[in-house]
C-alpha cells in the first residue's frame, strides 16, 4: 500500500457516509459512491471527516465503513481517514486499524482546548508520537469549527519537527494569505514543502491554486468541478478554470451552508445516483419543499450555464 | 424626520467609514460616498455597523460622521445607526444624539454574554426601555460574530412585546429556514410582520427574497447588485434576479472574507471613485500585490459577464 | 440491579481513573480506590466523568474499567457512567453495555453545538430515545466546560417530558439561584422533583444543601468532607456542616483548579494510599516541587484544623 | 504626579462604582469609598475595571468618576484606570484624559479576537503606540473573561519590547505556574522584572505571593484581608498569612461568583458603611432573602473566626 506523502495533489473528495432510510449504514451505496467519485476523476478519498456524520458512527461501524471503501477502491487512489479524537489512545487505536486495512494516511484536527502556539505545537508532537513513525498524517486547520487559530509559523514549526506531517488540509477563512506565507517559507528553503489541499467547499479554489495549493480536499456533489478547475489551472488555463468555477459557484455556495449543507449534498448525490438515500442519521436537518425548489432552480441554472461555456 | 417602520424595504447599504492615509476621518469622502450610494439606488443607509470600523472611532468622531451623512442625505433616504454597546447608558446616549440629529432608527446586536432564550428576550426589553418609546430599532441577529443564537420564537416574542422593534437584520448562516419560520408566524397572524433585511454580504439574496425578506442590509462595493436583484425579484423576474446575482457572485464571495473583506471593499470603492483612499484605520489588514491581482481579475471578469447578460 | 431514581442522595464521588507509571490502566488500584471511596461513606460512584481522563481511554479500556468498578462494588452502591458523546449511536452502544454490566444509570452533558432552549430540549429528547425507556439518566449541566447555558425552565421542560431524566448534576457557577428555582417549581407541583447533586468540587456544598440539593456528585481527595457535610446538614447541624467545610476549603479550593487540579487529586489519593501511582495518562500536567510544597502545607494545616474542631 | 512603575506592590483594590437607588452615580459615596479603602491600607486603587460596572457608564460619567476618585485621593496612593476598548482611538482618548487628570497608569485587556501569539504581541505593540511613551500600562491577563490565552513567552516578549508595560494583572486560572515561569525568566535576567499583582478575588493569594507575586489587584469587601495577608507574607509569617486568609476564605469564595458576586460585594460594602446603596445599575442581579441569609451567616462566622485567631 502506498503511503501519503508531500507530493499529493488533485482532489481528495470528502466522502459522505451513506445511510438507509432506517438509519443503518448503506454499504451498497458505499460502493456506488466510491465508483461515482472515481468516475469524476478524484485523486484521493477522505473518509470520517470531522464535519460529516463520522461522529454518528459507532467505532465498529466506522471500521466497517472504512474497510468497505478501501476494498472497493482496491488501491486505485489513496484514502485518508479522519481520526481526530479527544484522546490519543482512541486516535492511536483507530489509526493503527485503518492503516492496517490499507489507508494511506490519517487526518487530525486539534481539540478546542489547545490555544497558544506552544500548546498547538505540543499537541501535534503528542499526535505524532501516538501515531508512530510509519503513519503519515494531515494537519487539519479549520478554525471556524475547532476555534483554534494556527499561525503559519506554528505550522512551519510542526512541519520542521514532525516528519509524519505531510499535508495541510487548509480550511482557514480568510486563508489565502496563509497559503502564500507557507509557500514563501518553503520556497526560501526554511521548511519542507508539504502538500496543501484546501477546504471550505472549494469556494476559493481558483485563488487557492494561484497561491500555491496543490488541490482540494473538501466535499461538493459535483466533484468534477474541483477536478476540472484543478486540471485547467495545472494547464495554465486560468480563465478557463474561473469559467468552470463560476458556473458551479451558485450551487457550491448553497451547499456550503454550515450543518444544513450536508443535507443538500446528500440530496444532490442521491439525485445523481451516487447513493440510494439522501437520509442523514438523526439528529440531522431535513430539506423542506422550499429548499428543494431552490436547489432545483440552481441545478437547472448550473446545467444551462455549463452548456453555455462548453 | 421620518422614522423607520415595519414597511422598510430595498437596500440599506452598510456604509464604510472613509479615512485618509493619515488615519483621520475623511469627511469629503463621506459626502462622495453618500452620493455614490444614492446614485446606485439604495433605499437607506446604515452607519456604525458592528463589523466595520465604527469601534475605531471616538465617541465624538462617531457623532461627527453620522451628522455628516445625515446632512448630505438631507432626508432623501433613512439612516439607521448602529448603537450596540456593552452598556445601556452609552447606548441611550448615542441613540438620543443621533435621533436628534435626524436618524430614522438604531440597530442593536446582543452582547455575547446573553445566551438563553429568556436572557435574550430580557436584554431587548432593557434595550427598548433604554431607547425609549420614540426610537424604532433593528434587532441585529449575527451569530457568527456575536456568538448568540436567537431562535425564531424568541424573535417573535420580542416583536410581540416590544413595539419599538420594527426590523430584523438577518445575518444567521444558514438562515433561510429562519426567514420562512418568521414569515409563517406573521402570515398566521401570530405576530406583527416586521421588515426583514438580510446580511452576509448578500451571498444568499435571491433565496432570501424568495423566502419573504424585504431586501438587504449589508455592504458590497457594487450596491447596484443588491438593488437590481431586489428590483428584479419585486417584478417577478426571478431568473433575471439570479442572472444578475450570479454575475456579481465571484467578487461578492471574495469581498465577504471575514475581517479581510473590508480592505477589499474599500479598495474597490476607492477604485470606483466613491472614496479618496482605501486606507483602514489601524489595526487593519493591507492588500498585497497578490490580493490586488486576484481582485483585478475578478473585476474584469465581472464586467465581461455583466455585458454578456445585458 | 437497582436503577437510579429521583430519590438518590448523598455523595456520588466522581472516581479518578488509575494508571500506572507506564500509562496502562491500573486495575488493582481500581479495586483499592473503590474500597477507599466506600470506606469514606460515599452513596454512589460516578465513572468516566467528562472532565477526568475518560476521553483518554479506548472504548475497550472504558468497558474494562467500568466492569472492574462494578465487580468490586458488587452492588453496594449504585454506579453512574458518563456516556456523553458527539454521536448518539456511540452513546447508545456504551450505555447499553454498561447497563448490562450493572450500572444504575448514565450521565449526559450536551455538546457545545446546542445553544437555544429548543435545541437543548430537542437534544435530550434524542438522548432519551437513544438510551431507551429503561435507562435512567443524569442531565449534566456544566456551562464552564460545555459552553451551554441551560435555563431552569428548560430543565423543567425536560423533566416534564422525559421520564428517564431522574437527576441533575448541577455544576453551574454561580448556581445557587438555579437550585432554588428548580426546587420552587417542584414544590409548586409544576414538575417532578428529581435528585439534584452538585459539582464544582464541592466548593458551595453547604449553601447548595441549604437550597435543596440532595448531595454532591464531584471529586475531592477527601470525599469524607462531602459525606460529613451532607450528614451534618441532614441532621440540621448547619454550623457544624460549615465548620467541617471550612476546615477542608483551603485544600478543596486548591484541588479545584481547572485541568491542573486532577494532578493534585491523584497526588493526594496516592498519598492517602487509594491508588498506587499519581500518574496521569499523557497529555497531562505534572506537579512541580513548588506545587508539592504548597500541597504539603495545606494538608498539614487541614489536619491541624480538623483536630481543632474535633 | 508619580507614574506607575515596575516596583508597585501591595494591594491595588478594584473599586466598585457607587450608584444611588435611582441608578445615578453617587459621588458622595465615591468619596466615602476612597476613604474606606485607604483606611484598610490599600497601596493603590484601580477604577473602571472590566468586570465591574464601568461599561455601564457613559464616557462623560467615567471621566467624572475618575476625577472624583483622584481628587479625593489627592495623590496618597496611585490610581490605575481600566481603558480596554474595542478601538485604539477611544482607548487613547480616555487614557490621555485620565493621565492628564492625575492617574498613575492605565490597564488594558486584549479583545477576544486576538488569538495567536503574534496577534497578542502585535496588539500590545499597537496599544503602546496608541498610549504613547509616557503612559505606563498594566497588561490584564484574564482568560476566563476575555477568552484569550497568553503564554508566558508572549508576556516576556511584550515586556522585552514594550517599555510601557510595567505590570501584569495576573488573573489566569490555574495561574501559579505562570507566575513561577515569569519570575524564573526575570531571575535569569532574560527579561525586565515587572510588577505582578494577582486577581481572582484573592482566592489564591498566599500561594501567589509564595510564587513571587508582588501583591493583589482585585476586589473584596474586606480589602484588609489582602493587605494583612500581603504584610504577613512580607514579614515571612507565612502560617500567619494562611491563618488570616483561611478566616476570610469562605466569604471570599462566596463573593467570587462570576457576575453575581458584584451584588454581594456591594451589599457588604454598604453594610460596612463604605457606600450608601448596594444598588447595581441595570441590568444587574439582585440579592434574594436566601442570598442575604447565607451572607449573614458567613459574615458572623468570619467575625467569630477572626476573633479566634486574634
Amino acid at each position: 500500500m502506498t503511503l501519503l506523502d508531500e507530493s499529493a495533489s488533485g482532489v481528495f473528495v470528502i466522502a459522505v457516509t451513506p445511510f438507509g432510510e432506517d438509519g443503518a449504514l448503506d454499504l451498497d451505496s458505499t460502493d456506488r459512491l466510491v465508483d461515482f467519485y472515481l468516475e469524476r476523476g478524484v485523486t484521493g478519498i477522505t473518509v470520517l471527516g470531522m464535519m460529516g456524520e463520522a461522529p454518528k458512527l459507532t467505532a465498529e461501524e466506522a471500521r466497517v465503513f472504512v474497510r468497505r471503501v478501501l476494498r472497493r477502491l482496491d488501491g486505485r487512489v489513496p484514502v485518508v481517514v479522519g481520526v481526530s479524537s479527544p484522546g490519543l489512545a482512541s486516535m492511536r487505536e483507530l489509526s493503527a486499524a485503518v492503516m492496517d486495512d490499507g489507508a494511506a494516511g490519517v487526518m487530525v484536527a486539534p481539540p478546542g482546548t489547545v490555544r497558544t502556539d506552544d500548546q498547538i505545537h505540543g499537541y501535534y508532537q503528542g499526535v505524532a508520537e501516538a501515531l508512530g513513525p510509519r503513519t503519515p498524517f494531515v494537519l487539519q486547520d479549520y478554525p471556524l469549527s475547532t476555534g483554534v487559530q494556527i499561525a503559519p509559523p506554528v505550522i512551519n514549526r510542526i512541519v520542521a519537527e514532525v516528519p509524519g506531517c505531510v499535508m495541510l488540509k487548509h480550511e482557514d477563512w480568510p486563508g489565502l494569505a496563509k497559503i502564500s506565507a507557507l509557500r514563501a517559507a518553503s520556497d526560501r528553503g526554511e521548511t519542507r514543502r508539504i502538500s496543501i489541499l484546501t477546504g471550505n467547499g472549494g469556494l476559493f479554489l481558483p485563488e487557492e491554486l494561484g497561491r500555491g495549493a496543490d488541490g482540494a480536499m473538501t466535499g461538493f456533489a459535483w466533484p468534477e468541478m474541483m477536478v476540472d478547475v484543478w486540471r485547467a489551472h495545472a494547464s495554465d488555463e486560468v480563465e478557463r478554470a474561473h469559467d468552470l468555477f463560476d458556473a458551479y459557484l451558485p450551487l457550491a455556495r448553497y451547499e456550503q451552508q454550515p450543518g444544513f449543507g450536508l443535507a443538500v449534498r446528500k440530496h444532490l448525490l442521491a439525485r445523481r445516483g451516487a447513493i440510494a438515500s439522501a437520509a442523514l442519521r438523526k439528529p440531522g436537518p431535513r430539506l423542506t419543499p422550499d429548499d428543494i425548489a431552490e436547489i432545483d432552480r440552481l441545478v437547472a441554472r448550473q446545467e444551462r450555464r455549463l452548456k453555455e461555456i462548453g
